[in-house]
This record gives structure tokens, C-alpha cells and sequence, in this order.
């Protein structure tokens, strides 16, 4: 059983390699390298993988999740400009596959104990782009 | 080769256990605990798994699948206080989960002997929060 | 100028008048007469008007517009069972056209003396139906 | 008749004045305000008044109506910081309200002398928030 | 005090006059008047205007106007080319803003006598263009 | 890693087999059946599987994805009727599971030696439909 809760967030991100030239940048990651950033609302969708509890039929608390997504994701990240304000993103380009892995990587801690294991963490740039992230061994 | 299908209905719930006070509910539950029921705009999207006919292109009959998930699903749940008026939710706690479970049992029977396997039943109880159930054996 | 904040809650309503009989309510509104009530996704889009101030560029303060909101309207009406503890739908029934009027009501005090007027509050009951209300003199 | 064509664009803004402190923009814009900027996936719909022509069944000529869009809104502000890649908002605070003020001049001159007029420019800042200007005179 | 409703169907439709090139349709329709037609799932929203009724709480029976909608336009619309099979898109351009007229004239005498008065249709054809007619006086 | 990227047509199309007579045709695809086709606005989400380069942060260029995406998918089957504008829907029923394996079938040659690979092809003929295709050796 899978259970899956969504949060946004509005942002701002570069795309581009500080050991590169802005012309190069430009050829790599086109209008999103503009060097003084552009924004996106962000939508990250995280899903649990677990069995619902017998009794309380939850595979995870969901307000529980809420708070771990809020404190995590949302609040650090939230009216940011992730190049200059969310680390790793001062060293790492902030692409959605790396804000994915950056997002799994913050949140996985939280389910390593529990019942209910972190599964899946989507990131939706827009409607038209999104990355799914299941972690580094699969 | 998958295809889905989505019905909505529209239905209150109430979760919380018969054996637990209202206190004991409200603080494993939170606001989903109200004895009274809430209700939601419920969107539960059917995956059936099989090969598209090579005369009719087609993994299943949609027509066919819209009847079964309208009698299955849609009639007996729309417009209900699902703990009330569909069991087994008069005796089982009709969390997302749950409901996500009790919708595989109704219609696996349909899809048992033809072509088409059930694949996966998802429910989304809003925008924000949706569960997968994929069979008991996974 | 028009600026519009949207907020969503669930909870859910039956439509009936205690004055008639179940068969009669039936007969008048359908499925929505069932007295167990069923629920809905609300959604609910407030319109206020003004002109945007020569400074700040703000028609309105939307951080305390979204205040007035929670309060008014997603605190006491989220998760709640309309009919039984949502007042005046004790005694109204709670029609979308109904709960748009009551909600036109908790706002308009907020905004009468300021430089913004509440101009429209449309209540989506699901994506298929909404109510536009814009107050009684119109 | 009214005619709407949607388009949307991604870019930064920071809401904040000039001639006021860091502290005294975060009391008056709250989390808008951080000068890095944050950004959103905007959303603009045009809408233009006429009669349909007899001939061609159309109010405007929707190509052409793209083309518009395309040069005065996506081009010059896609992929931007509001605040310093697109006048005048390196002097006028990038709101909502304000955006659409100036998408509205910028596009009042292309159906000036034509069938059609135009009638309001709704910008989305997000789903949550939206802005509709009909122009000075209304 | 407004009520709309949503109904959907899909059709195929070709921008095109009869009196002219196919030439001269492409400069006119571009890809729309391609011959062989092309398809939209349309979106119609009809809004209707009057006071809710003291009693029942409601503008206009919901359940009757889903009936009018499905008998005047879902059923004669939906699988069908537009050009050929629902009149009068046999003489007429089916534009948006033809097809928003013609459901307005089948609509309006079902609300010429009663308490509640038709308003709007809205046509999407898609969600990034769509039409309001408010009929042939205003 | 998975990214994902959508991409959107309107298309009319007749889901019929020649070798069977009109009745036959509607018995078995219902008002799918109707020679004179019917259109949808398609949606195709293409899903590729890589890692993201250790420098770029990229699992592959969203750009030339794009540019693939639409001289493969949108520019033929834009605005046509697949029967009879799009082979080999000409000799092959264009339902959504046949539309589906097309699209694989003519995006794969370009995921063939890169490092990433293509995955998914989901078509959606409306949000209550859609397919999922992963190839013809799972």
C-alpha cells in the first residue's frame, strides 16, 4: 500500500555551473540559465510504501507527514531562491532531478525506524515537467 | 500495458475507532475524528493490466469497465456517510487505505477470468493526499 | 481592480427541510436529501475590489485576507457536518447558494470600512457546480 | 461576445520598495519580500470583446492573438526576475495587481483601432491567488 | 445570485467555408480548416441568474438542468463531427464562439418563464481558449 | 531517476475495424464507433529512465526533448484525423493502447544509445481515460 501527500512551494532557481562561461550555460540549460534565476510553484508529491495498521488503518499519520513535509521541504524552501539560500544548491545546480534527490535525502532519516518507508518523491517543475526519485540503490 | 479509468463520487466519513473515546480518536485522527463526518469529493482511478486485442485494440471493454465501477463503486458510495450506509466501514475505520482495499475486493472478482488483470485501484480523498493498493500480495 | 484568494475545506451537508418527509426531500433534491448528509472538497474563491495603492501595489494585504478566511469561513466550517454544527444551517439548508450567502456575511463586516469591498464569493461544491453570490443589493 | 487565451510564463519577482527597509518590506510583504526573489508559474488570460464576424465565425483571429501574447508577455518576461530584467518593475513593485496593470498597457495599443477590445487581463500567481484588471476607465 | 454547471463531451469540427479555397480556409483557420476535421473534449459552463428560493434554497433544480444540458447539448454533441452531424454546423463555421451562440439558442427557452434566467455559456475548447456569450441583447 | 514531460495535441479520431459492418463497429466501441470520428484534446506524458550527469544535474536535455516530442508526436498528429492523416492508423485502430505503442514505437530509436532510456509512454484521450505503455518485452 502506497500513501501519498503533496505540498507546494514557490521558488526561484538558476540552472547553470559556476566553472562555466554564461555562454556555455546558455547552451546547456537554455532560458533557465538566466544567471539572475526564475521561479516556479513547485509541487513535490512523497510517497510511503507500508501495510495500514490493523487498528487504525493508517499506513502513516498523515498530519504527522504534513509536519515532516512543512519542516522540511516547505519552510526552507518556500519564497527562496534556492542557488543562494537552500544548500546544497550554492555547489550543486538545481535542476528537479537534484532538488529531488536533495528532498529525498532530507526526508528519508524520518521514515528509516518506522513502520512505513519513504518510497517516492516526485517533483513537479511545472505541469509539463516532473522527476520521480526512489532512491540510490534502485 | 495499462489502462485506467476514473470515477468520482462524493461521500462523508467519520475515522475513529468504536472501542477508543472521542479523545483518544481526536489525537490519532486529528480533525478527521468529528463523529459527525466531513466529506470529500472522492476520485478513484481503476488500472487494469493486460494486452491490447489485435483485432480490437482494446484491453478491455471501456464501456464494460464504467458499468462495473459504476455499480460497484459509484452507486453504493456516492452520496453516503460511508460508515454508516456501506459497510464494511460500519465495522472498519473507511480511511483512504481502507477504502483503497475494500474497492480491490469489490472488483477483483470482475476482472479474474478474462484478459485483463487488476493492476491497481487509487483513491484520492483531495488533490493533496491519494493512496495505492496493489493486491495483498505485493 | 480585482484581486481573488481561493480556500478550500471539506465537510459535509445534507440537503432537507425538517418541515417535510424524507420521500419529499427525496423528491426535491435527490441524492443530496440523504439525512446520513454526504461531503464535498469545497472550494471557495473570494473577489474583493479596490484600487491598488500607489505604493505598496496591493489592492488588499493578502497575508491578512488569507487570516480573515481561515477564521471565517476553513476553521469553522472544515470538517464539519454543516446541518448539525455550522449555524444558520441548523435551520437553512445548506444549498451552495446558501452557504455562499452565509459566507458573503461573515466577510462583508471586514471590508466595509476599508479602501477594498467584498465583491463576489463563488463556493465550488465540485469542479461541475458553483454559486457566484455578490451580495443582496445587486 | 468575449473571447480568453490563456498563456503562461515562469519567472521571478521580489516584493519590496526601494526607499524602505529590509524589515519594514517584510512587515508589509511578508515572506514577498526576501530580495533574492522567489518565483512562480504565472498564468495570464486575455480576454477581447466583439462580434463574431459574419464570415468567419470569429471574434479574433486566435493566431494572431498568440503572436501578441508571445511578443508583449511571454518573451520579454519567461524565464526573467520581474524586478530586474523587465521595466518598469526595476521601479514599480512586481504584485499581481501591478503585473496586470502593465500587461494591460502593453496590449491595449494591438486592439485599439480593431473589432475587438480589450476587455480585462487575469493574471494567476498561483491557483490560489488571481488578479483581473479591466483597465483605468472601469 | 449565479448557478453553473459543467458538462463535457468530445467532437471533431473543421473551420473552414464552403465558398472558399482550402487555400484560403488554411490562411484564415490555419490547422483549424484542416478537412478532415479535428478534435476537442469541450467544456460547456451555463450559468443561470435569479434569487435562491426561500424554501428550497436553490436557484434552479440541479437535477433538471443536468437533464436540459445532457438533452440539448451532451447528446446531440458529444462523439460527433460537428460540421455534419449537428445542425446548423452544416451552414455555419463551428468556432468556439458560433458554438457557444447556437447551445445558447437551444438553451434559452427552457428558462424564458421560470424564476431563473440564462445568463452565460462559456465554451472551452481547451483549457487555453475559451468563449462567453451572454446572448444576442447585451 | 524518471523525467517526465508532457505534451498536448487535438486529434479527431474513429475507432472502427473495415472488416466489419457499422453495427458490429458500434456494438463493439459504442459511440467510439462513429465513422465521421470525434476528437479529444490528447495529452502524452513520455517518461525517460537515467541517472542525472554528475556535472549537468541533467538525465537528459529537456530542450531537444522537446524538439523530439513534437516532430515525433505533436507536428504529424496535431490537428489531423488519425485515420486517415496518421499511419498506420489507416490500417490499424487508433484506440488509445494503439496510439500509445505508436508513440514508443517512434520515440524509442532516439533513447536507443544515450544514457537514458525511454520508459513510459501514457496517453490521456481525456482525465477520465488514459494508458500506460512500457514497451513490448515487459
Amino acid at each position: 500500500m502506497l500513501i501519498t501527500r503533496r505540498v507546494e512551494f514557490s521558488a526561484s532557481h538558476c540552472c547553470a555551473q559556476a566553472s562555466l562561461s554564461e555562454a556555455e550555460n546558455r547552451a546547456l540549460y537554455g532560458e533557465e540559465a538566466n544567471p539572475r534565476g526564475h521561479g516556479h510553484n513547485y509541487a513535490v508529491e512523497v510517497t510511503l510504501e507500508g501495510e495500514p495498521d490493523a487498528v487504525t488503518g493508517m499506513v502513516y499519520d498523515l498530519k504527522q507527514l504534513k509536519q515532516v513535509l512543512n519542516r522540511e521541504v516547505v519552510e526552507p524552501m518556500d519564497h527562496r531562491f534556492l542557488n543562494y539560500e537552500v544548500p546544497p544548491f550554492d555547489r550543486v545546480v538545481p535542476t528537479a532531478e537534484n532538488l529531488a534527490a536533495e528532498i529525498w535525502r532530507r526526508l528519508e532519516p524520518h521514515f528509516a525506524a518506522g513502520a512505513a518507508r519513504l518510497r517516492q518523491v516526485r517533483v513537479y517543475e511545472s505541469y509539463e515537467v516532473f522527476v520521480d526519485y526512489m532512491g540510490a540503490t534502485r
